[in-house]
């Protein structure tokens, strides 16, 4: 059910802050910083093997991603993973009984589908779905 | 310098009810249930696409795991990256100015060779390096 680990979230103070180790000590490169203002963040990726490092900056106080640094300090936020048929999947996993945030996809960052399954059904992990791209 | 995301590390209250999400509404299969006790924490593994998921439960009120819940609740604890040669991947970090917990490899899950490097230089984000089988 699915493909590989897309990325993984990670909430940060400062995108410029967050950029350092990997740019500067790691040598990667980072994508252009992009604004997604439906989820109130500022997000960069970095490309590692077959996933990706997403950096996420709240831009408003109200941002889910202030609040979770308030909360719980800079940190990892979401996990997301690839799967090939993301309305199948939801479908799927609503069958089983798990709860979910989105239970139809949305657009993302970059414009890809994505849907978000509730913490209370992954033990406290934000775990986020997007489809394979065609 | 990085091949991959190798792991993702989730501390969690108990490796049974963790195991659920994963095992029964995604079907993937895990790995034997595995003592580390030079970590004070056991640990079971999932493997998606080219990475792998650890569910990590603390085995001692003074496991880091059992203080990291105590203090942030269940949630992702570290993010480990293949490296090719781990001995050197160090030496070059250490030349840059990054804090490392772990100035030479050690024995980890598995029997790898492992290393952390210290959160303060990677944005609070507490990151393993571990060394590609040869």
């Amino acid at each position: 059910m699915l493909n590989k680990i897309d990325h993984i979230g990670i909430a940060v103070k400062s995108l410029e802050k967050a950029k350092e180790f990997y740019e500067k000590s790691l040598g990667l490169t980072p994508s252009p910083v992009e604004p997604v203002p439906s989820q109130m963040v500022t997000t960069v990726f970095f490309k590692i093997g077959d996933s990706k490092i997403e950096f996420l900056e709240g831009s408003s106080p109200e941002s889910p991603i202030t609040k979770f640094i308030e909360k719980k300090g800079e940190g990892i936020h979401h996990i997301c993973y690839e799967v090939d048929d993301l309305e199948e999947t939801l479908s799927e996993l609503q069958k089983s009984g798990i709860q979910l945030i989105d239970k139809s996809p949305r657009v993302g960052a970059h414009g890809k589908k994505i849907a978000f399954i509730h913490p209370k059904s992954t033990n406290g992990i934000l775990t986020e779905l997007t489809e394979k791209d065609k």
